[in-house]
């Protein structure tokens, strides 16, 4: 399997590259738009043709890659089920596995941060966790029909009980960590250690966070897959 | 072995921290000041002691975390040959293997960037380049005793020859890309494919690069450990 982290700088993402290079063909998770040029480069030097692009949320922060991707490659665009997005080839259901090869990638409903989210399981030892799960962090859950209960139970019932071996990649990081450990997580996530899922209520629903810059901007542009024209 | 790549968003610049997890020792590669709380509360929260601090060159964009972490651990300063870093605890020769537990790290000459430069090779199948190989790319050599035809041979003759699926892990990045290989290097790096090393040397010559932001005080800090009062 060949696993690649691309970061892009403008909103702290992590677009990850999955593919099977025995037989040429990947899957880009969470592609951002301004960074296609970038991604659509590095397929073609390792010579990898885009199956899917995959997303574990509509997102609020970067406007999607997947329009643009799919313009160029042809690629299928695939959601979670419930997200609003129609023009997405498929919409992808809890436990349900996307085959890549030999690769198998797996949703986990990892609902929360918004109302349609999964994390995905890649050949069983590493799961891209989107905004469910950060490194010593989660996503904020006030906006997009977002829910600080449904996010905890989420957490502690879908991803700690992944064996503690299991590789965290999340969707975002802002200290410049780049991988963890289940393990890890449930032993110094400071947003789920020692806080009982009304504490953890609480805090969440405390936080007063600001608006995503481009929030405005990329929710509706990220249910027409990115096609920006499209959506204004 | 636990390996962790660690980004610091001010100056781009990845920091390794490498360990024996079997005997809790460990290296930190490339330390930046400002997050050494990040890398100090990441070794605790690892159980790991911090044996090393290595570093591939005295940088000119950012300053080294080295001092401020060995004042907090005790580890031990280490600088390539011919580093004027007269307070490091020991400096590194080519060819020359570093151990902690298991693992091997040896040193690999790649001057030209700097006059003193060490590329890591860390159990043979991963090379921590520094400023002398980015991915797609490589270190300015116009300043600090730079020298474009001596990164050339560096490169093409020192890193270059290693096994092809040698992992490539840079210094720093500007793309969000996180990690290559020898092969991919050897086939796509724009600055060396197609240009033999007196195109090469005149294709650096004329970049003319603004210096960096951050070079009049990093240098003489870094000349010091990181000791930046010591320094001023």
């Amino acid at each position: 399997m060949l696993f690649r982290q691309l970061f892009d700088q403008d909103s702290w993402t992590y677009t990850y590259l999955i593919a099977d290079a025995s037989i040429g063909k990947a899957v880009l998770v969470d592609p951002v738009i301004g960074q296609v040029d970038r991604d659509y480069k590095l397929l073609n030097e390792l010579g990898l043709t885009l199956t899917y692009c995959l997303e574990t949320h509509v997102h609020a922060d970067h406007i999607t890659g997947t329009g643009k991707l799919r313009e160029l490659t042809g690629c299928e665009g695939i959601v979670p089920e419930n997200a609003e997005v129609s023009c997405a080839s498929h919409h992808i259901s809890p436990g349900e596995v996307l085959k890549v090869g030999e690769i198998e990638i797996q949703a986990i409903a990892t609902l929360g941060h918004t109302d349609s989210h999964m994390a995905y399981l890649v050949n069983g030892d590493r799961v891209l966790t989107g905004d469910a799960l950060f490194i010593r962090g989660c996503g904020r859950t006030d906006f997009q029909s977002g829910d600080a209960g449904t996010l905890y139970d989420s957490v502690t019932q879908n991803l700690f009980t992944l064996p503690d071996e299991t590789w965290v990649y999340p969707a975002h990081d802002y200290r410049g960590h780049s991988i963890s450990t289940i393990a890890e997580e449930k032993q110094w996530n400071p947003r789920f250690v020692g806080r009982t899922r009304d504490q953890f209520i609480d805090f969440m629903d405390g936080l007063n966070l600001p608006d995503p810059k481009k929030m405005m901007e990329a929710v509706p542009a990220n249910q027409q897959c990115g096609n920006v024209l499209a959506a204004a």
